[in-house]
Order: C-alpha cells, then sequence, then structure tokens
C-alpha cells in the first residue's frame, strides 16, 4: 500500500452510509423503506428557485462568478439579515460558498495552523472534527449531555481550553439533536471565547426551522463572530451546493484568497437561482412547509416517547430527534441494522457523531409526511414488542 | 489583528483580480475592453447540456447525490475513457468533483502530510501551490522554460526529489503556456516517479483542446496514476463547478471518505446536465469550437510574433499563449496595466503563475473571436509603437 497522509487515518467515512446502502438494495429488492436517516428535507426546492434556475440557464448563465460569489446575491443575503433578522451585516462581509461545507472549510483554514485546537461538542456534525484534521489542526470533542441541553458551556469552554485553542465551532440549532442557543447564551460564549483569544463560530444552518422561538441570528450578539450558513436545508436546496459565511471585517481579504485558490467560485446557475431564495412568494411557501415540520416534530417526539424511546435533547430546531434506546440496546448500530431489515425503516446510529452516548442513541430525521411517519410508527412499536419478546 | 494560520502568509491572491477590476470599472465608464485575460472559453455551454439541466429542474432533481457522484456520471465517464481514448477505466476509479479544483483538493488531501513535498511546475496553475500549502505541505516549485518546453524532465524530477517527496502534479496541456507531453513522456516521468517513492497527478483539464496532436490521456500509459480532469473547459462548463478524478484502486476509499467530509456531493443538476456532454450531438458541437480555437491560436501566435512579442513554449493546447515582452518590459504588470488603460485591452502579468521569467511574461487567453483578436491585435500594436516612440 503506497504512502498516505497520516491524517487519512484520523478522517472517518460516514458510517450511516452502510445502512443507506442496505436500505438501497432492500429497496431495490422491493420493500417499501422509509427513509428517517438521510439529513435533508423531502421537500423539493420551492418553485420560484426552480423557476429563476430555469431563467438562468435559458440565458446563458454559465460562466465563473468571482470568488466570494454574484455581488448581487451577497447584498441579497445581507438584506435578508438586516430587514429580517435585525442584524446590521453589510455585503462585503457576506462570502457565497459551495455550500455550508465550503464556509466551515475557509473558516477553518483561516483559523487553524499545526496542532491547533478548535472545541466540538460530541455529540456533534461529523464533518467538523475531520475538516480540523484536514488542516492538521487538533479537534477537541467535549462530551455534551442532556445537563446542557447538548450544548458547550462557558464552564465547558474554559475547562478545555489550552494556548493552543483557537476557536470554538457550534451549531444552533444543532445536528444531531436539534436544540438551540439564544442569542444572550451565544454573546456569553462569544465573550469566554474573547476573553481565551479564541474566535466563536457559529454554524446557522438550520437557521429558521425553529419551532418554540424566533427566527434569530448570534450575528445580533456581535459582528466579531463567524457565521456560517447554507441554501441546503431551511431554502430546501441541498443538491444546489451553495452556502454562506459572514465574518468579521478583518477576516474578509485573507478568506477570499482561500475562497480564490480552494473553490475558484460557488456555482453560478445555482447563485441565480439562490436569488428568488428570499421572494415574498418563496418565503411564504418556507413558513408553511417549516408549520409542516413542526407537526411532525410534535407528533413524533410524542409517539416516541410511548414507545420508550426517549427523546434525550429539546429538539427546538433542525428535522432531528436524538434518541436514547438504552431500553432496548447498547448497540445502536446493531438495533439500526435489525429495524431495517425486519420493518423496513432507516435511521442514523449514533457513531458518526462521536462517543459520547453514541452506543445507544439513534438519530431520526422528520423528514417524510406525517402518514409516512405514522407508518414508521407502527413499524418501530411492533419491532419492539417482538424485539422484547424475543430477549 | 487576531491570529490566523501560519499558511495564509503562504498563499496568495489571485493578483489579476486587480487588472480585471481595473478593466471592468474602465467597460463601466463606456470604453470597449477587449478580455484576453480570463481563463474560461467564451463559448456558452453547449445547448443538449442546457437543455439537460433545466430538465434536471423541471423533474425536482434537487436532493443530494452519493459523494462520489452519480452512477451514471461515473459509468459515462468511463465509458469516454474506455470508447474515445482507449483506456481502460472502470466507472468505480472514477470520482465526481466539484471541479477540477475538488479533484486536486482530493488527492493533495490524500498524499500531502506535513512538510510533504511536492514537485510542481514555475511557472504554473497558480492554485496548486496554495492547495499543497493549505494541507501543511511544501510545494516546491521548480523553473521550467522553453530548453523542456516548460515542462518536467526525469532530470529535473530527480534533482528535485528529497525523501519528503510524495507527489508530482503536472497539467498536459499547461497553464499558462499550454504545453503538451505525449503519453510516451508522462510514461517515462511516472516511472521516475515510482522509483523515487512519488505518485504522479496529472491534471487533463485541457484535454481535447489540442490542436497539433490526438486527444490522449496519461490513463493509457498507466492505471497507477492520478488523472484530474474536468467539464469546465473542454466542455465549457465552467460555471457549473464539476470535474472529476480517475485515481488507482488502492486510493478509492480514502478519496471517497474525504470527499465526503469535505464537499458531501457535487452539485445536482450540473451531474444531470454533464450526462449530455458525451452525447455526439455535444461533441460535434466541441469539435467545431475546437476548430475555432485552433483557428485563433494560428492566427495570434502569428500576429504577435510580427509584433515583436515572442511566444515562448509551444502552444499545442489549452487556449494560452505565454509571452516574452523582454524587448519591451522588465514589469509585465506594469506593462499590462499600460495596456489595459491605453488601449483597453486585458492581460494576465506572469506573477500569479510564478517567480520564473514571470517578471517579463503575460498570458494571453484566445478566449475572443477572430475579429475581435484582429482589433486587440490592432490596438496592441500601436500601443508598442507609442510605448517605443515615448521610450
Ligand atoms: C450542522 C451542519 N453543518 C453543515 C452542513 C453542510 O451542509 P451543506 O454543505 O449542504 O450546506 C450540514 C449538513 O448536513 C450540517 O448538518
Ligand atoms: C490547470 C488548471 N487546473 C485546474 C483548474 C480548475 O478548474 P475547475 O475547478 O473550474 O475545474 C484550472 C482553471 O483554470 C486550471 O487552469
Amino acid at each position: 500500500m503506497p504512502h498516505t497522509a497520516p491524517r487519512l487515518a484520523r478522517i472517518e467515512p460516514f458510517h450511516v452510509m452502510r445502512i443507506l446502502g442496505e436500505a438501497q438494495a432492500l429497496a431495490a429488492s422491493g420493500r417499501d423503506v422509509i427513509h428517517l436517516e438521510v439529513g435533508e428535507p423531502d421537500f423539493p426546492t420551492p418553485q420560484p428557485v426552480i423557476d429563476a434556475g430555469i431563467a438562468a440557464l435559458q440565458t446563458g448563465k454559465t460562466f465563473y462568478t468571482g470568488a466570494c460569489g454574484l455581488p448581487e446575491l451577497r447584498e441579497a443575503i445581507a438584506g435578508f439579515y438586516r430587514e429580517r433578522l435585525g442584524a446590521a451585516v453589510t455585503a462585503d462581509r457576506v462570502i457565497v460558498t459551495p455550500g455550508a461545507s465550503g464556509a466551515l472549510q475557509l473558516i477553518l483554514a483561516l483559523l487553524v495552523g499545526r496542532d491547533d485546537e478548535v472545541l466540538l461538542t460530541d455529540p456533534g456534525y461529523p464533518c467538523n472534527r475531520h475538516l480540523v484534521s484536514l488542516l492538521e489542526g487538533r479537534p477537541v470533542n467535549i462530551p455534551v449531555d442532556a445537563r446542557s441541553n447538548f450544548q458547550l458551556t462557558p464552564e465547558l469552554i474554559r475547562s478545555h481550553s489550552s494556548a493552543r485553542t483557537v476557536a470554538t465551532l457550534l451549531a444552533s440549532p444543532a445536528n444531531p439533536t436539534g436544540t438551540v442557543l439564544d442569542v444572550d447564551e451565544i454573546k456569553i460564549l462569544q465573550d469566554v471565547c474573547n476573553q481565551n483569544q479564541q474566535q466563536l463560530i457559529v454554524d446557522e444552518i438550520y437557521q429558521g426551522l425553529v419551532y418554540d422561538s424566533p427566527h434569530t441570528t448570534a450575528l445580533t450578539a456581535s459582528d466579531q463572530l463567524f457565521v456560517v450558513n447554507s441554501f441546503s436545508k431551511f431554502f430546501q436546496m441541498t443538491g444546489w451546493r451553495l452556502g454562506w459565511l459572514v465574518a468579521p471585517e478583518w477576516a474578509v481579504a485573507d478568506l477570499e484568497k482561500l475562497a480564490q485558490n480552494l473553490f475558484l467560485a460557488p456555482p453560478t446557475t445555482a447563485q441565480h437561482a439562490a436569488l428568488a431564495a428570499f421572494r415574498p412568494d418563496t418565503l411564504a411557501i418556507l413558513e408553511q412547509r417549516r408549520q409542516e415540520l413542526q407537526a411532525r416534530r410534535n407528533y413524533l417526539q410524542h409517539a416516541l416517547g410511548q414507545l420508550g424511546l426517549i427523546v434525550q435533547a429539546r429538539p427546538e430546531g433542525a428535522f432531528y430527534l436524538w434518541l436514547d434506546c438504552r431500553r432496548f440496546t447498547n448497540d445502536a448500530e446493531q438495533f439500526a441494522r435489525e429495524l431495517l431489515h425486519a420493518e423496513a425503516v432507516a435511521v442514523t446510529p449514533g457513531r458518526d457523531f462521536g462517543d459520547q452516548g453514541s452506543a445507544y442513541s439513534i438519530r431520526i430525521a422528520y423528514s417524510q409526511p406525517i402518514n409516512r411517519l405514522e407508518e414508521a410508527i407502527t413499524r418501530i412499536g411492533r419491532h419492539l414488542r417482538n424485539y422484547c419478546a424475543a430477549a
């Protein structure tokens, strides 16, 4: 085997792909699989956005744009912050990227030198720790649980910081738990980061998908933190690969040169299409869908609890429930595989998201219509009964 | 100024953006600017590809695909190698990426650990050395000139290799020179790399844009090298951000896990559109355009020579001429700026491409129709006469 970079030993594949592969094979063999494992909304991209994409193609918008994106899109994003979220963001602080993935990579490439440390939650979004490893930095995975609603606290940040810590990366709403930090909490965490010469990065990719609190942004707390966002989730444009970041002024020129070298530019048609994402007709569609997601969450949270699958974090946002399955298993991967083969319901075992509680946790994405969720609950209930009867 | 990663000091912005900015300001003020500075063909994406993209949007192809791309696109790319280029490539060795940019990043992330060295040509494509720095590796920029047709030779590779050298990265056809290596030459270079425990990466992004030799691929030389390619240049899909790589079998699983974590997936609509790129009607359009580029090259090479601007490399491919302007200047950046302001012709000063000869070299992209190139020649001729008269 030829030599590869040592970082490869620290970077893991998405383990859920094995479950997904088995689920696809089952579906191909004729089984009616209910997919609750995929981290994307089941809604198609809103029609006004599709139409704008088609119009862009019809008018030959197929050339490179500048590395930071179309000026009018940067302005539209800044306007969204100002008008809808009350944050004084200017267009020059907005950089359009290939997904939130691209935004996370740019910010980490700016901040993380070799052996520099980045504080992360465990459980958390799997790519984060691997992006830190890519850059030869060290992810510091901080175990979190229900006591802090699966988020970081000032104490956790302080006690895990070292002279090498350069950044703390949070998500609100979070993946896989759906928990939310309010702006006051973020402000406090930012002050702690600043006292420790760290930057705070807030991943707001699930922004807007909140059910118990108003739609807010960390940017109302400060213009000195980094915010990551995307058209993938709230705007339901996953396959378009378009996101953005908002940076403090001082960081923009460096981020731009990184964007030039890493990506050249974000996708052009997607950028033209995204100009329609902020239109009132699009936002009305998205608000309807948010309400639909809320109804699904309410239904599932209750129904799963009835079955003895406990939602271990307050799922105030995103479209995930993080379940404690200890009553039934201490091997969530095995449990997920059995559920798939017995009842054709696909869920994500905890392992991808970290070590903390992952052996007994699964993530359920409520990315199916209510009637399918009802069917899923019937199947899961039957499985658990058979499971207990067999044990 | 807050702490940033030390690599930022080694990563440069695209200096040509300053010229581009000035050119855009001139155009906005009403001047008729001739753009010979941009690295993309002036042709719009071929209509069958546009139509396939529109159809994909109309049928709701807006969700994530797998990290390595649509199976049918991987198969279509492999089929292109087998049927058109005579290389026995299987679909599982093809990974679809966000541009050649994404492919270069994946391969380097696989191979380059901290302080590992990668051999590159100087002049060469600017992003390569910065992608190596991103990963905490060390780019080794090897000065090349007309003696080796601006490509590496076995002697150059041997004399610049060290125990830390993990890869050699070439481009054929090359940017900024347009020079081409034939398959026999590549085979020899690969043998040298292998003797030195290095991997060979061949960037074939300008494949198919060749004017004096048949359309070939390094993959006919060996299945143990890495090939980078893209829909950007030959297929004229720059803004779609879609490329691919072909890897040796042993590397595929590791590249897939990197792709999952870095990008999640390449853009979906672009992938569906690209399925139409290999159709006979598309390929017929592209062949016509290739002939048009050849005619432009022939015209410009002759006309620039007449003006005393010497094409210093054999421009057998891509759409670039690498000019020696020593008769007129030793400050190519100043020269480019004066040409822009005096005659509204925009060209790229050598600096972005490296140090070797860059003070007196400029790159001209023949990405304008012949009648515009004729006008450019008239203007450049006038400028050079005034320039010499003033000196
Ligand atoms: C928390 C979080 N951040 C970032 C991303 C990346 O998304 P994208 O690159 O599609 O914007 C995801 C995707 O699932 C996510 O869950
Ligand atoms: C030699 C070379 N490689 C790679 C690229 C990246 O192109 P893309 O990411 O659009 O495929 C370019 C673009 O100009 C190039 O010239």
